[in-house]
């Protein structure tokens, strides 16, 4: 049967350059970093060519970037290291209503341990309120934490725009990016949007799942999360995963190589895509699709059709697709993402996303689009009463 | 030239199988377990079965296992998840003068959070005192953290007596054993030794770097140190490191395979290997090295040699052994364990450890002895006068 992956969002296939690499660091050097011989600095090497490698991408200085095991733990780090660090200064966080839940719960955990957060609102295209977020601010605010790319709408935020309003009103606040689902996808430079805190997590760009990183500013103050052997000057300990790590390197090298004309080409199909399944009769697509909306995301609703049922009928057609946000543990809960949007209450359990990567083909595209017409009527028919 | 690695209490190489199954997780089987589709479910399948081959080394339930990014973490999450959830009953924790950093400074961040810390000592064989222990146990005492084996000098902690006197004195405390020198080393059974929470990493047993897990007992009570997804029952959010948790499981299924055997002959070497060097003149051995002493590690202080200068003569001959502990980030920082033994003050910064692993040979032991023996009267005449 065909297969036909359109969950790239929830996580990639690791290129097997990710893998050669990975299993020549297992196999070959496989030493501690932390040892003083020559197989600690062989592995000290894997991490530092991975730090060039970033700070290439992001236009900063390798000393900026701690490796994490993933997204979440950057966002963890990120909030609860600057909570921390600036308890003295303030207790005020803002972030939005349509964070990814590794930004959501931290915030809710914030607020247990006496921080006050903001959620801003997003207008119908996932889009933060400027003018809230300018009122929002306060002398007591120490972090905003606005993602990237929603990953459920793929919802782009101004992230310039907020950059400039922290940067004016709140100058002493820092800004977090969760940033999981728009490197890759975008060339991000920290410096020039004023982003102090950045996460990443590398399986979401064809590399290993378990390592991450977070982009940390000169000027940012956070304390660690996790203590013991002092490793990445004391801001994370714990030996490195130096085959994840060096695996992470290959892949961001490979996915910014050909980066415009890969970008081009997926939001090209984004935009084919779009278009066709927007055709299908009591089908709708939510947020903004225009030429410079994420190139990968499509959310699509669908009248009278439960998501889950739909995601099981591709599925045996051999397409893959997530019904809502497939990082919320498979609960399907209700989307706070749909919901903030404004996505009609009755189309909220009926919405699943279509995610692409580099590699995913028009005839995929073709295939799935094929199956979601010839599904769609059939599976209405079941609710019509 | 010959190599013989002798830094296995550092990290140790991965087996072929381990690195064979990542490959297979990363290319096949890629899906992220939260996914709904089987893609989710094939890779929850390696999670499951990773849990199985842990659950039955442990003679617990897959469900009293948390995956974590290593042993700092989990060390991490045993200790501040216990604190947190157990704040309200008392805030005094118990641990040991030679316990690892990642328990060490865990312990120094929970004293500045308002927790109180008493440190054991030890003999002269690095064995905690277990009057003191008696003594110190409180009424407000929620944890004591003793490590199974020390990662610098192999002594060995009478778990069972330990967990008879927590059971006995303070029976609502609970036990944390961070086991990452002894799990592969030892069977360990948390249920009949009274052990709530138990650190392991899987790159010490030939597994991959970036995993680990922490074994929680049924009344064990816990709160998560990283927020976000919800993913293993909500103690642990983030993307499950897939390919890792499954390589660690070949990694424990091939190390507990033919346990008694391998284990036996390790002891053998470690003998043979101790008995040798203590022969060569000026060097003595730290700790009890006697026939149920840890398998793997000898810590070996050699008069006026300094360590990184041992370290790097045997180097130059293709012997790979550590300084101290190798997990302290490279900084040569005076060891608290051999303080805590009574080490020679003028010894301290004079102390090479060499740690085995099950592929470890007579043939590298003899070579490495044969080493010794050439190099050290060298090195002690430079330092003559």
């Amino acid at each position: 049967m065909k297969e036909v992956y359109l969950d790239n969002s929830a996580t990639t296939r690791a290129l097997p350059e990710v893998v050669d690499i990975i299993q020549k660091v297992m196999l070959e050097d496989y030493g501690n970093p932390s040892s003083m011989h020559i197989k600690g600095v062989d592995a000290e090497n894997y991490i530092r060519m991975t730090g060039e490698i970033i700070a290439s991408t992001l236009k900063c200085n390798p000393k900026n970037i701690i490796y994490t095991s993933g997204g979440t733990e950057s966002d963890n780090l990120a909030l609860i290291g600057t909570a921390e660090a600036m308890a003295r200064k303030g207790k005020h966080i803002i972030t939005t209503q349509i964070e990814h839940p590794a930004v959501l719960e931290t915030c809710e955990h914030l607020s247990k341990m006496g921080y006050e957060i903001t959620y801003l609102p997003v207008d119908s295209e996932g889009r933060v309120n400027l003018d809230i977020l300018r009122k929002s601010l306060r002398p007591d605010t120490i972090l905003v934490s606005v993602m990237h790319t929603n990953n459920e709408i793929g919802a782009v935020q101004p992230l310039d725009e907020i950059g400039k309003i922290i940067r004016q009103v709140s100058p002493d606040a820092f800004f977090h990016v969760d940033a999981v689902q728009g490197y890759g996808k975008y060339r991000i430079n920290p410096k020039t949007l004023g982003i102090d805190l950045m996460s990443v997590s590398a399986h979401k760009l064809h590399g290993p799942k378990g390592v991450g990183f977070l982009y940390v500013s000169d000027r940012a103050r956070l304390r660690p999360i996790i203590f013991g052997g002092g490793q990445q000057k004391g801001m994370r300990s714990g030996t490195e995963n130096v085959p994840g790590i060096a695996g992470m390197g290959k892949a961001i090298e490979f996915i910014y190589k050909n980066f415009d004309e890969d970008i081009e080409k997926m939001r090209g199909l984004k935009s084919y895509a779009a278009e066709k399944i927007e055709c299908i009769e009591g089908v709708r697509l939510n947020g903004y699709n225009g030429g410079d909306s994420a190139p990968h995301i499509i959310s699509v609703s669908i009248e009278d059709v439960r998501a889950e049922v739909m995601l099981h009928a591709l599925e045996d057609k051999g397409v893959y697709v997530s019904s809502g946000s497939a990082c919320a543990s498979n609960k399907p809960a209700i989307s706070a993402t749909l919901k903030a949007i404004g996505v009609d209450k009755k189309l909220l359990d009926s919405t699943i996303r279509l995610s692409m990567s580099t590699f995913t083909t028009k005839e995929e595209i073709d295939y799935t689009i094929e199956c979601m017409e010839e599904i769609i009527p059939k599976l209405k028919k079941y609710v019509r009463k």
